[in-house]
């Protein structure tokens, strides 16, 4: 009986699990943890968001740096809720001290849309008199309302409704088959959801009727393809394999990989949060990025008419990149080796729910990494280089985002973006003209000008935490051809504009001059270069704000008017477009907007927090339709006098050959030669694969 | 003996080689027959270049049409040859009748450098006496001079010896060792070389002299990386491979892969050129770009400093993507399933030379082609795409550049081009300031700024020849906020300008209103947007070409004054910085310059060329030596309103449920989904994977 004590009690502690590390989101069992406290200090409330209180950086970065000294950072439950009555509030839970730290009462706010909030609206909405009259106006009869759907989004804003009672404004589709695309069959009426009543308090009628559409469906389901002719027959498999396993580590949710060592972290906002990115140099663990994430982002539509001005959802801040994400699919979402994350979220009565593989975490080979070939003898290296790549993607309504961070061994980090999904679309009646506010994608089928517009959050680290950020534009010498100092007129230069403050960092993007961004470490120089160490933003795809200033998208999302805003960092400056999205009137912006306050704030040789603001504006077209082929964006991030040279010369290049081994070669002496060439490649027979 | 002589008359029959495709490069028995022609018809030369003289377009066009009736157009060789005496020739041979067509004298020009060209210099400068004598001032021992390499360029263009001569300046580099890399120790002077007479006519020598430097090598070879510390030994294999073949089609030189189809063509100067680019839609085959190709390059250095000013070569114009392209190796260049294409050269003595492997056709798995999820009942469709790409890899001295022409399944043509390799470099003493023209890279070693500038010819076939180019400029509406027309102040639309004339298409590139061009066939429809069917270019590298108006270099490369020229087409018109390039003076300037003329040509609703003009400023950083990690840049030919609807809806989904098949599983009736999610993808055991 003594070993069978023992034996349960070594059991009892290999079944503990490890502490979490301070960036890890909340486990289910904390977020249930944290609902239960609220819920025995506060009464029965509903549950909008318990997440990750993120430990303060101060803090942190001490327990990072000495973390058998410094005490480990408490867990901290971020909670919000929506009391009986709809009263909002926003609170801390100390998950140690199982109490409430803090609770405030919000006012003239509203928290962001859930899943749950979202899909009991199209049942009230269907059964709504009024939607009924005007789907009976609109040519669905009445006993039809069963094929008739809602997209609910926020309302925005709307000065009519204000922002005290929680509202929807409900996208209006039809299907005449329950497996059609409701997208080609859009209704010209929106219903305004009172959340709080749960019903149908107003609806927009535009002046012009555009009555539903007669066109047959645009489907791209199988039944509807095997219709009209069927799928192509003419690919092969291709396959990715790793047979000796990954070349990364896991512990927890630190990632360990090619020099790169980093946390992965998930918020129902944000989703993906990487944190405390370090690159090993050659034993030095340098840091280089305290915290990367899409902190926000908002789509504004381009059509003036009533009410249209409201489509311009904030996809992270309205509804959430986090909750909104995918659970992935082995083999489908992700090829190759994967390693996936769950995602813990809570619902609204306090359960914790588990969003399965909501994070893929796999290598991919890059192509070429480096490559010369001396012409005199063709000696050669050739090495191909390798990325990490951790992704989530997520589905707003009926745009879909992939989103892609990627580790490159170069030293690079680069975030991709791939739009897809099905675009908004809004009924037009047959000969009626755009008036180039949108595209006749289909018949009857008016899908309008929109853009996609994201917020990086880059809360740089390089090499400690003081960083300045510098401006960089590709310049001619100022000085004449057949001056003495330009004599030929060939003399050009990067022009390095420092920020020190606030105001002289908020800038635009200049395709002329290539213009990018330097944050750099003025402590510390290159040691060849003599320049300070620095990771450089390279984005090209940098529109500007389209709808103009003072209009209610320019008011609401302060942080997308310039490419680039520079603040000194604050633990509660997270979210640009602020904490609580929905409603916001933009009177004053809040978020970024305060932040700048009146720009005065020094930002140099300080913490500071770069917001870059990407995107693209889409002009649709019938290729987009019915679902839109992805469309890819980049951002790179990129060390610049950072290392002392390429830090990938270390990877195992495929094949090299030096002088001295060619000319060995040429005397047949035996070639001394480096050949990893992948075994596994193969020549085709062209004339075979014909079928 | 009678059954004996039918079986050999069959085999000669089957061993009778196809007659080429109208397009096809010369074969290497033609550049032969094609240098007999002339050897017989002119005496003994040196072959400088026998390439295609492509058939003229209208007749080509005819025959593309009706090749059962219009005669298929004859084979004619471009030639290009230096006589005794440096007498230059240009000249066309008919291959069929054995004659020299054409014979040209050239003057003030001078031919590209050919491999055998830059081959010979390092010889004879090593021994001549002046550059003993510079070296050793330098501080290399004469006896040391086989440790002085040169890479040797065309001097571009130098007033003191203008254009008649041949000429090349050496860039002069020492190696303690044979297989260190030079470029960590360059020389400070420039010997001119005359080709004519086989030896130096002058040294070019500083003012302020810079002796060798004392810095230890900076290498890349296995043995300097296994003496700090090794190859890393943490990256496990990726393999991929196509089991069941590949899904493209090789015919001679046309491949047809996924409704697309061309023509894969390669010359000694553009390297890959793409012909007749057709998409089946649907059965009819439409065209879409008559010929695609990288038609020139320059890379201005903006030293200011004499003879920096003559470092701007034009590596398609004076060496020849094609000549200077690598023989590729399979798992190393290129992997998974690989099909090589190989190119034939004329050396010096009129023999015909191939470099194997020239260029490499495969395919690519390309991540998510379309997603979308419902959020309802989580009905989804993701569909993968698939990529072909057709590579090669040219190395001009220092630089490599990696060329990919990709074709997706949604007709988007999308241009790759990495750069990587070495880049040229400059001695500096302990202490001297770059000034901000260039970078210490690594001690004593200046690497200069510079730009690499391609120039990407595109002819336009869009639905046929007759096309005009509109500028897109995405643009907020003109109307206050709060008019009637833009009451809320969110109206934007695509501001499109038609371009008429020559003149009107001179435009540069706006990253603000994320400017594109769009080739359009006016007079087809797309039959839902009622918009010209067209082709956008999307290019978001496109910097100006910084050195002044005026400047050497502004003359000579006068197609990268602009991102975009248009002009009618002409048969003759291929390269934009002039058909020979070394040793021009731009003055005036040739090319395309020259083609625009007073600018006044209509490009309305004819047959026209786009000339695009992209790439990157390189501003250098210790991080790109002393290989450089491969830079990336994009240019993408998207269709827009080209296609009625998605083009790759019948690409087989990896996965898809439908609404129907979601609600059967729920009753738990047999479930109907698409699943062909690959098999092979694994997950990953991340404890096991550690090492």
């Amino acid at each position: 009986m003594a070993a069978s004590r023992l034996q349960s009690v070594a059991h009892h502690f290999a079944a503990t699990p490890p502490l979490p590390h301070p960036f890890d989101p909340l486990s289910n069992a904390e977020i249930e943890r944290a609902a239960h406290i609220v819920r025995a200090e506060k009464g029965p409330v509903h549950y909008n968001a318990i997440t990750l209180y993120e430990p303060r950086k101060r803090e942190m970065m001490a327990w990072l740096e000495t973390p058998e000294i410094v005490s480990r950072p408490k867990r901290i439950a971020d909670v919000v809720v929506i009391a009986p009555g709809g009263k909002l509030y926003d609170g801390l839970v100390d998950l140690a001290e199982r109490r409430v730290i803090k609770w405030e009462t919000l006012d003239g706010v509203q928290p962001l849309l859930t899943m749950e909030d979202l899909q009991n609206v199209e049942e009230i909405v269907r059964k709504d008199p009024k939607v009924i009259e005007q789907c009976v106006l609109s040519g669905i009869p009445a006993e039809d309302m069963h094929k008739v759907y809602c997209d609910p989004w926020t309302i925005g804003y709307d000065h009519r409704f204000g922002s005290n009672v929680r509202l929807q404004q409900a996208m209006m589709h039809y299907r005449p088959h329950i497996d059609d695309s409701q997208y080609s069959f859009p209704l010209d009426f929106c219903p305004i959801f009172d959340a709080g009543k749960q019903k149908v308090i107003h609806i927009d009628i535009p002046d012009v009727r555009r009555p539903v559409n007669k066109a047959p469906p645009s489907n791209f389901h199988p039944v509807s393809i095997e219709k009209e002719g069927g799928y192509r027959k003419d690919l092969t498999p291709i396959n990715i394999t790793q047979p000796s396993g990954v070349s990364f580590k896991v512990e927890g949710r630190q990632i360990d990989w090619q020099n790169w060592k980093f946390h992965v972290g998930f918020n129902y906002k944000e989703g993906i949060v990487l944190n405390n990115i370090t690159y090993n140099d050659k034993g030095n663990v340098r840091p280089i990025f305290y915290r990367l994430s899409l902190a926000e982002m908002v789509v504004p539509y381009g059509n003036p008419e009533h009410p249209h001005q409201r489509k311009h959802a904030f996809d992270v801040g309205e509804y959430g990149a986090g909750y909104m994400t995918n659970s992935l699919t082995l083999g489908c979402d992700c090829k190759g080796a994967i390693h996936y994350m769950d995602a813990a979220f809570v619902n609204r009565a306090g359960e914790s729910t588990t969003i399965k593989n909501a994070v893929c975490i796999h290598e991919e080979d890059a192509g070429i990494l480096f490559k010369h070939t001396d012409f005199r003898d063709d000696s050669v290296i050739v090495t191909r280089g390798r990325k990490l790549i951790i992704s989530h993607i997520f589905t707003v309504g009926n745009y879909d985002y992939c989103v892609y961070w990627m580790f490159h061994q170069d030293g690079t980090i680069q975030l991709d973006i791939k739009l897809t999904g099905i675009m908004n679309t809004y009924p037009m009646n047959p000969g009626e003209d755009t008036k180039g506010w949108g595209t006749e994608v289909y018949p009857g089928v008016n899908a309008h000008n929109h853009q996609h517009l994201f917020c990086l959050r880059i809360d740089p680290n390089i090499d400690g935490p003081n960083n300045t950020v510098f401006q960089s534009d590709a310049t001619p010498s100022a000085s004449e051809v057949g001056s003495a100092e330009n004599p030929y007129g060939n003399a050009f230069y990067a022009k390095k504009t420092e920020y020190t403050t606030v105001q002289e960092s908020i800038s635009d993007y200049n395709g002329a001059t290539s213009r990018t961004w330097d944050m750099t470490n003025p402590n510390k120089l290159n040691p060849h270069s003599h320049k300070p160490v620095a990771y450089k933003l390279v984005s090209r795809e940098v529109p500007k704000l389209l709808p103009r200033e003072g209009s209610l998208v320019w008011k609401r999302a302060g942080f997308a008017r310039h490419a680039v805003h520079v603040t000194p960092y604050s633990d509660d400056q997270l979210h640009p477009a602020g904490r609580h999205v929905p409603q916001t009137s933009g009177e004053p912006s809040v978020g970024l907007p305060e932040w700048i306050a009146d720009g005065q704030a020094s930002i140099r040789n300080t913490d500071v927090v770069l917001w870059h603001t990407f995107g693209l504006t889409h002009f649709p077209s019938p290729e987009d339709f019915p679902i839109m082929p992805a469309e890819p964006m980049t951002v790179l991030l990129r060390p610049r006098n950072f290392f002392s040279r390429n830090p990938a010369l270390d990877v195992p290049p495929s094949y090299c050959s030096t002088p001295s081994s060619v000319a060995a070669s040429k005397d047949e002496v035996e070639r001394s030669v480096l050949n990893l060439t992948d075994g596994e490649s193969r020549l085709v027979d062209v004339k075979k694969c014909c079928n």
